[in-house]
């Protein structure tokens, strides 16, 4: 898929999965293709098999001898998990792909375990909907994997651990523990956060409220709809971290619940512009899909709401040899139209604008 | 384009646009296929020549007779050009766009205008993109139009004004102005304010931070990026129903933070726990992008990220006689891959699945 077998770096080695969820699912299901005896656990049998019949590997039997070790159960267990594990394995390396890593490595050292053997990572990779029947192979593809070397890590673990990432697609972040949960405290908890909390006031809305709701509250509101029992564990982990983060974002909303409240004394409206500047500075430290530094032109075509209307504009698109960065079909809710809109290199949108066109559609950039 | 010329109801009738900014030309452009005598205004006249030359209407003359008067400049005038709008043209309805309605209504109470030509509105439709340039005919199709009638409103004035929105394809939504200010403030300035708060923590991030960021922080923050000068205005004018929402915001996070705090705390975790079971209670209040009860199914397709490879794809299931009603298609930072999400209606899936993997491609539901 992504490598030839030639170049699989784990090619005829055993890794063995622990927990068959939506990540050690995937693991499995992408490690499969390339050579790799990939074997499964799960603390429920019934989650295990279903995962080797949706093709991620065989049941674990007693007379594997694995190489590597994926730990994927949910939070509040990985610590006891590799602990468990590496005393059963003794000469294989155990890594996880949990969310938060302080805490686990804490637990570890605080039971007197020698991690040497255990590599600490996390996959920035997941998908709204959980379980083996959402696994994807190609899920860790072009997405970042953070490893937490530590110092008493051997050499050979860790460049096991990183060959297991580059098999998958993903790319090597290397972070220290805690770099890295006070990164995810950032830019994953913090924000759920936020989105829950705003979500929650949305349930005493009336219905005519909601009628009005536009993109803008859907996408703030969107992750709002995840599992409070896996986040109450995550929470739990990074709570140190999380905390600090919600703390300015407090703050800062306190300070314009204040402006808002005497908008006519001196300097409040200021401080709203001043939060909403910060807001644009940000936003705008978020790196692009396609990286910080490349801009893609967008172009929108209309299309009629009917089979084969897209087909026949993504037809003529492809032959202009013009490769689509990304695509958002819109449908006027209610209306027999919608919107395309494409992603494409600035250089390409004069030529695809003239044709597209020339050929009849209606085009706005 | 979503009626026919003799339904138009407008059809013969002047509507004079003032500010030709992105709302006033959209509307401009929606109206001028359908026969409608569009005439332009702006405060700047090289605004209300760009409109024109984009095709939105004529430069407003001096002989202009308006039927129907719609003011769409900046809130903190509003009230100011409606007022002069319906004392220069004593026969016109007038009507405005802006996004915020009872300080408009009590500006012009407070100053003795008679406001039985006035019925103030607010179209939910926009774009990230503002101005003439950004500005299309069919941005309001489907969209919902809140008419504010008040007891004063000539029955002919708000009939007009309904023509109005429905010649433009959207629907119309009566609300008093007060309902629609809490509204508003529910479901579009609050999550405004929380974005751009949370956006704000991330200006200190340090670059191997941002590198993890997923969906979710985009999401959250997406509207972060909206301009401080117009939200400042916005906010000024409805900051008594924003603050109300904003409380509960702080107050629930504030609960938060205490819990994760003192997470060994009896009931912290049930906190947690609680607030995300609210989250997940509000975002369900948001009707789907085809209404509450319509659910679309997902089917995932792997393409290579090469030109002509989604028009093949797309071709194939044009063929199959189904209409995508979703599509997304996202390619995997640095990857040769791209994955291809359709919603589709459920009944349609298993013949496209099982159609498209006859056909040789990669899919996944």
């Amino acid at each position: 898929m992504n490598s030839s077998p030639s170049s699989v770096r784990l090619a005829g080695k055993t890794v063995r999965i622990v927990g068959t969820g939506l990540l050690g699912s995937s693991i499995g299901l992408g490690l499969r293709p390339l050579g790799v005896n990939v074997v499964l656990t799960d603390a429920s049998p019934s989650s295990a098999r279903l995962a080797e019949d949706l093709g991620a590997g065989q049941l674990a039997s007693p007379s594997d001898v694995p190489d590597l070790i994926v730990v994927c159960v949910p939070p509040d267990v990985v610590a006891d998990v590799i602990a468990r594990e590496l005393a059963e394995f003794e000469h294989a390396i155990v890594t996880d792909v949990a969310s938060v890593k302080v805490a686990a490595r804490d637990d570890l050292a605080a039971r007197g375990v020698d991690v040497s053997r255990y590599v600490g990572a996390h996959p920035l990779a997941g998908r709204e909907r959980g379980g083996a029947v959402s696994a994807r192979g190609d899920l860790f593809i072009g997405r970042p994997w953070v490893v937490c070397r530590e110092p008493q890590n051997s050499q050979t673990a860790v460049r096991l651990v990183e060959d297991l990432i580059l098999d998958l697609g993903a790319s090597v972040v290397e972070m220290t523990a805690d770099e890295h949960d006070r990164a995810v405290a950032l830019v994953s908890h913090a924000p759920q956060i936020v989105s829950t909390v705003m979500a929650a006031q949305l349930r005493s809305a009336t219905d005519a409220s909601v009628s009005v709701a536009g993109q803008g509250v859907r996408d703030v509101t969107r992750i709002a709809a995840s599992s409070p029992d896996l986040w109450v564990q995550i929470l739990g982990a990074n709570h140190e971290a999380v905390v600090e983060v919600l703390r300015g974002v407090h703050t800062d909303l306190g300070a314009v619940i204040e402006a808002l409240d005497s908008l006519d004394a001196s300097g409040s409206r200021s401080t709203l512009a001043q939060a909403f500047s910060h807001g644009n500075e940000g936003v705008a430290r978020l790196p692009g899909k396609h990286g910080q530094n490349r801009k893609f032109s967008i172009v929108t075509v209309l299309i009629d709401d009917r089979p084969g209307q897209l087909a026949h504009l993504l037809a003529d698109i492809g032959e202009l040899g013009i490769n689509l960065e990304d695509l958002n079909l819109e449908h006027a809710p209610g209306a027999q139209l919608g919107t395309v809109e494409f992603s494409v290199v600035p250089e390409a949108v004069d030529r695809l604008v003239a044709d597209l066109e020339q050929r009849g559609w209606r085009v706005a950039r």
